[in-house]
């Protein structure tokens, strides 16, 4: 499996000098240390020092490396076997595919160290969860097993390029109705994002899943972001990408979240991810699915199964782009670095879109450093660190000064959301279309008029 | 006066070619054209290309610095003697200062742009809100004139002295009850976290006021802001340093909030300042003060006006602190700038406090950067870009491989305010003291407990 071998080589180089070319992550394997032998499915392990072992128990176990004598092969690729097996029997139901890359969503406790770490099987998922198998066909594959804050443009190609498999080829012949993307929240929204610009056109739902608390706890918020993900892939006709997450702290019902307008906003509630100048898609209660937008996307291609038209895929990323977060006492310095070291800059700004480039010495030493970088056709793209709002280029006669050099001001686009579009347009465009399209809203990720409402962080 | 001249020296170079030293912003000028000779006070121009003067309508007036053939100087310090005048005559009322920063609440539409610049004189302010001359003497004073995302470490010295004197001479033998700082509202809440870190010991309320529309629209919210922290200070028993603006987006109460758990949370709104991890110490209705924190820092002291040991002001910064803001795809260049640029590094982090350090080669390569900083004696301190919640070094199996190499963990204080503290620490205790007192709760930063509410963006 060459996602697999991939890890092996490259993401965790632990295993090369570990194991060698003897086995690799899925592979059941025996590991020898001085006081037992204990069988087991190899791992990417998260830390250079351990090895670690899935025992058929489903727990994982982590030795130390210095005390692992030798790791034998037993039996190659013994993990994709277990995970690709279509779980549910019932023919009626609505086939969904689950989409496994790590994160809390699937960790447990690591009784070796006290702590949470990945495990690696959807199938260990589902097996938790038997009422998702009761609303759906289940498929599930495994992508990769890291923890988000880890994930990197080359991940976002690995998962795209799977949904993209599933939508136009099924699973055993039969349809998708949609997919699910089982995510560590770190970094799920800049994901959801990610994904959300590669489909230029897509034709069924692909909603992304994570959870707060680990499947293994009492409190763990796993069971009801799945399973109200598999109900609103089963009965809606929206597609495209979103996010699923508990929509209150009670836990009760899930919020369908806009992917290019969401964002974690709290370390570790439940609740945590939250719409941003938007409002959820739609509430997936008990009682059914509620829509809070008349409009949202739906399938209307009318290209099914085997149609390639059915999708359309534009997965490359720029990876000189640079993220410029201002705050008091910027080093020119720090400019001089970025506007030498990236082709494009995202600044997310103070207020309505404000650096410190005005008046003082440094101040004028960081703007000269931007104009000179926009002069030889770098591109600059200003969002706020507010995050609610929009970003204005002509209110303040200092920020026009920004302006009139040619930076592009991003409306209410998140900065989040902002990196990664401009990311991604100068990967698949030329920087004179990027910069166009830049403030075109493609996504959904820049809102016409923001609605006025009493309680801006309850929109 | 020094602060001029420093401006006229330091902040704005322009004035060293436009007039040499024949006349400083804050002096009487004629400014010739070969259309025109006008009179008017001498402004810090926003535009190396402009000169501003003020004329005596109040309104600035903007020329293009190449048609200016001459300025010729009229009187020296003309601002300073009008901004020094003690307005209200009532000697029972408390007196309060108003100190000037710059920023929208001192600004009007520019009419020879059509944009908002800042105006320079606190009179200018005063005359616009009478209402505040009813409830205390005010007394005002320029400090500078700059917008707020251009203000520096030197500029929060230049404050903390200002509020310094104040509160040790008072002004003219008069005890002063409080200090306004009128600031503009983009880095209002790192200025506020600034002056609270600086002041060891205070003995008076110093409360920071900005505005979201300038006082020359309709819409301003200028006039209540100013109003409620004027009647504050005339009335509270609250010592130390807070942020008074608008509470609801109704134009009716204001919300006292606590100087280093503060945030603007909305580039537009009149009630962007939101209390993070915490809640407004009180609120300031039209039938009064409603404290909602049962304990708030009162004035114990006893030291009156005269006494040093009322006020303890330690007021340098480091200016060798490093803002790393963590994104997904990050590039080990930029942690070998950090790592090798900056004596501390901030890292606002994704979640509970991670960055991409764990698996992949580049990620690896970021934390191999963090690792040998650290172990020459490089300062890693942690927050979260969820903003809301706590950061925790022990969760994750991942993380605490950045807590092994000696990384501090910020608990639930803003990066905001972690990144004010470091600089502020290292300015003045040396790094192990600057270590340890970094998770110490020196003013309000870090909550020992996080209060569980429904809602965590309305706590």
């Amino acid at each position: 499996m060459s996602v697999e071998k991939d890890m092996k080589r490259k993401a965790n180089p632990v295993f090369q000098d570990a194991v060698k070319d003897a086995a690799a992550p899925g592979d059941s394997v025996k590991v020898i240390t001085p006081k037992e032998q204990v069988e087991g499915i190899l791992m990417p392990s998260p830390h250079k020092d351990i090895v670690m072992i899935k025992l058929n128990t489903g727990y994982n176990l982590g030795f130390e490396k210095k005390d692992v004598k030798e790791i034998q092969l037993v039996e190659r690729e013994v993990l994709k076997q277990k995970t690709s097996l279509l779980m549910s029997k019932d023919e009626k139901l609505p086939t969904i595919v689950v989409l496994h890359t790590g994160g809390t969503i699937a960790s447990k406790v690591d009784y070796t160290t006290g702590a949470v770490t990945a495990k690696f099987t959807a199938e260990d998922l589902l097996e938790k969860f038997p009422k998702i198998g009761k609303i759906t066909n289940v498929h599930t594959e495994l992508i990769s097993n890291l923890m988000s804050e880890d994930i990197r443009f080359s991940d976002y190609q690995t998962i795209a390029r799977a949904v993209k498999k599933y939508a136009l080829e099924g699973v055993s012949g039969k349809k998708v109705k949609g997919i699910i993307i089982g995510h560590g929240t770190d970094t799920l929204s800049y994901t959801a994002a990610a994904l959300s610009f590669m489909f230029e056109r897509i034709n069924l739902p692909v909603i992304l899943v994570g959870s707060q608390r680990s499947p293994d706890r009492g409190s763990t918020d796993a069971a009801l972001n799945l399973t109200c993900a598999a109900k609103f892939i089963a009965e809606t006709d929206f597609v495209g990408v979103a996010v699923c997450m508990h929509h209150s702290s009670n836990d009760d019902d899930c919020a369908i979240l806009p992917a290019t307008k969401v964002r974690k906003m709290h370390t570790s509630r439940r609740d945590s991810f939250k719409a941003i100048n938007s409002t959820a898609i739609a509430l997936v209660k008990p009682v059914g699915i509620e829509y809070l937008w008349k409009d949202y996307p739906k399938g209307t291609t009318g290209k099914g199964l085997g149609s390639k038209e059915a999708v359309i895929l534009r997965d490359k990323f720029e990876e000189k782009v640079g993220w410029l977060k201002v705050h008091p006492n910027m080093d020119p310095e720090l400019f001089r670095f970025f506007t030498s070291h990236y082709r494009a800059i995202m600044i997310e700004g103070t207020g309505l879109g404000h650096a410190p480039t005005n008046l003082g010495e440094k101040n004028l030493q960081n703007y000269a450093y931007l104009q000179s970088f926009l002069a030889k056709g770098g591109i600059v793209a200003i969002t706020s660190q507010c995050l609610f709002g929009r970003v204005h280029p002509s209110v303040y006669t200092n920020l026009r000064r920004l302006s009139e050099i040619g930076s592009i001001y991003c409306e209410d686009m998140l900065p989040e959301t902002a990196y990664i579009k401009l990311s991604w347009l100068l990967g698949n465009y030329s920087p004179e279309e990027a910069k166009k399209m830049m403030v075109q809203n493609l996504r959904g990720e820049i809102s016409e008029q923001s609605a006025y409402t009493d309680d801006f962080l309850k929109e």
